[in-house]
């Protein structure tokens, strides 16, 4: 059971020069929706982040070739596709199969897809960037994804997000959805954040999660725009974790869609890039921590803040050591304030900067340990109560400086164990 | 349930110059010893590996400070003790309280300890060392301890080493004891070396296990001693993981109890030193591996080789990698051969040299990945009839280089859960 308010917003509101279309493919999975096409307008800018597994899937390496990205591309895909300045036009998702160890097989299959869907579309085959979620190591049902693109095509959308949420769920229980507004001063219309993700396990997303595709209707500068996706995936995909598992097939993608009707954000100094950032890192964190409020078997979600660090590097490896730390983890299962495991786990974290006698640790508003020792005015009955809540915040004081970070988590239960089990994702 | 052959040896060798001495102490747990106390005769060379927690146990500095081990030790620990060169005559290990985050009380009250079995020995506190294993951040019982001594000092014998490793257990199902003997040329008797070790959960060790504690009675330098202490533990107690988590309490010692009446060794050159080493190392693996064995909820016994690395440390890193994944163990405790989850895990580790496309997978002898995609000869039922046994080699070879590693784990079960939920270690 997702914990806490996983709700879809009230409003999701269409992001103009978008729109979505989604099938049954029957890639995998019988009788539902399984895959996503989106249609971007030609004048948007759109950026991405993938995977730092260096098992990393077919799709990923296309993407990467496709918007030209910083990343090692495999040869053969190089050779394949000559790189242009052309904007990617469509987004082509299926779930069911992740197409990650299938080889240079594996590369034609996708390739293939982008192939079929240029044709149809008439763009570029470079202007196609493929996606894929699902098992690994399993040859690449292209056929069925090919297929289905002529049923995703004829209902291209602009009200389609929430759909398609759906659609890209693999484990996941719940659609992921966030949408909001940014009001700026001297602007007729507010601006507007839509985006979805998706994953539920093999979350410890290395430069972005699973999948996640956010785009906005402000006009953003392409180097400004990827500059703000990595800003922006540093403080929610890439500060989650589920199992601790860095997937094959993580990407995020964001597109601003925004056209010369609209001012040109070319730098963080534009008196609207404030109010349009932080209206995209409430979107990105809300889709982040859905993950982790989906995550498998969770039963909790916890929020791990250290503050009082030497580095933020500090901070996040205290963070990570502590949500990664499958004894805590049980111990927040069973509502137990075993604060000794959390201690150990900032023991040996990777933080250079540790001073054992320095630490204090609270839940919520609960100081449990005071300079590396139990608190003298905490009791049991304090602790249990604060245990007993769905949704708790580690708070970690490391002493030695004024840096912080937050990692979100879940717990560790044994419907985790269970579905992992049952279940060849 | 421990997996496969746990049982502990049909003889187990007295070590000349050792006694040990057990008691119900009533430190945690009633009706059941909990205080073991080593005498080792005062010509033996004595050396110890400590935690790499920073967070580590009041005991932990202290036996540190006696041996003048190359660590921080505590200011206040440092002032109240003299180091000397005396050898340790006594070891006192308790089980029920790990003294762990307890401060300056906690590090008062172990000095209590060592002062009290010194004054009752007539020995140098210095020549004490305590080991602590249990729970976390509660005040450390010294009373009960102090006075169990009397009882221990008076069972003192020569064959106790499994009551011994009875009686250090905490959520360990079984004893964990090896004992083996080495033969050599142009020497009557054979060396013997017999050891005990403690742990199923918050078992990555790094730089030595839960506890555990060797002797043998071969004649050794204390600077050979320490070196073989480091080089067995990296291929033992450095080389096992149930849960990642590295404890605050973790020790392994060695003792070497021969005498003037023995050669002494003095260099790996020394003519008995490789059948000398090569027991010890067999008797450190055994003790290792019985952790894992008994790893809290494990069903399975997993050995991760890693071969055809560039580096020793890409192995390792690779083995740790497969090995802390939890869906890897998950997958594992459902007999489900999910290879994918391997090569994900495999692709994120932090090894420096990984190429996707030369990678292959075996489980035992079955091949299931070649150069980095499912092989062709690969069936699901080989794949099933593998993951059936309960004990599995995991074999990765990366095809890049000619290092190897090898790292021993268990499966990750609903019981892992149910235990460290329900109980508070």
């Amino acid at each position: 059971m997702p914990v806490g308010n996983i709700a879809p917003p009230k409003t999701i509101y269409p992001i103009q020069g978008i729109h979505i279309g989604i099938t049954a493919a029957g890639v995998r999975y019988k009788n539902r929706d399984d895959l996503v096409v989106f249609e971007i307008v030609d004048t948007a800018k759109t950026v991405a982040v993938t995977t730092q597994n260096r098992c990393c899937a077919a799709p990923v390496h296309i993407v990467r070739a496709h918007l030209q990205l910083d990343a090692p591309h495999h040869p053969s895909v190089e050779k394949s596709v000559t790189a242009t300045e052309l904007s990617p036009r469509y987004l082509v998702i299926n779930t069911g199969n992740a197409n990650a160890a299938t080889g240079e097989a594996g590369r034609q299959r996708a390739l293939q897809v982008c192939e079929a869907l240029a044709a149809k579309t008439d763009c570029a085959i470079q202007q196609v960037l493929p996606f894929s979620t699902g098992v690994i190591g399993e040859v690449f049902n292209s056929e069925a994804v090919i297929q289905g693109l002529d049923a995703s095509l004829a209902n291209l959308a602009a009200d389609n997000w929430l759909a398609a949420a759906n659609a890209i769920r693999t484990t996941d229980t719940i659609a992921k959805v966030a949408s909001e507004a940014a009001t700026v001063d001297n602007r007729a219309a507010p601006y507007h954040v839509t985006g979805i993700s998706k994953g539920a396990g093999m979350i410890r997303p290395n430069m972005a999660t699973m999948l996640g595709f956010v785009a906005t209707d402000a006009n953003i500068a392409k180097p400004l725009l990827q500059q703000m996706l990595y800003e922006l995936t540093n403080v929610s995909f890439n500060r989650i974790t589920v199992d601790g598992d860095t997937s094959t097939n993580d990407c995020c993608v964001l597109i601003a869609t925004g056209d010369e009707r609209s001012e040109l954000i070319e730098t963080s100094d534009h008196p609207h890039y404030a109010a349009i950032f932080n209206t995209m890192q409430s979107v990105f964190v809300r889709l982040a921590t859905l993950i982790v409020r989906d995550g498998e078997g969770a039963t909790k979600f916890i929020t791990v803040k250290v503050t009082g660090g030497a580095t933020t590097q500090d901070c996040c490896d205290v963070a990570y050591a502590v949500a990664h730390s499958p004894l805590v983890k049980t111990a927040f299962f069973a509502s137990d304030p075993n604060w000794g495991r959390i201690l150990a786990a900032v023991g040996y974290s990777k933080a250079l900067h540790i001073n054992p006698e320095t630490i204090d640790i609270s839940l919520d508003d609960v100081s449990i340990c005071t300079r590396g020792q139990l608190d003298a005015t905490y009791t049991e009955a304090q602790g249990q109560a604060v245990m007993s809540r769905p949704e708790i915040t580690i708070h970690i004081d490391l002493g030695v400086g004024e840096a912080t970070d937050t990692v979100y988590t879940c717990d560790l239960s044994e419907e985790y164990v269970r579905i992992n089990a049952d279940y060849r994702s």
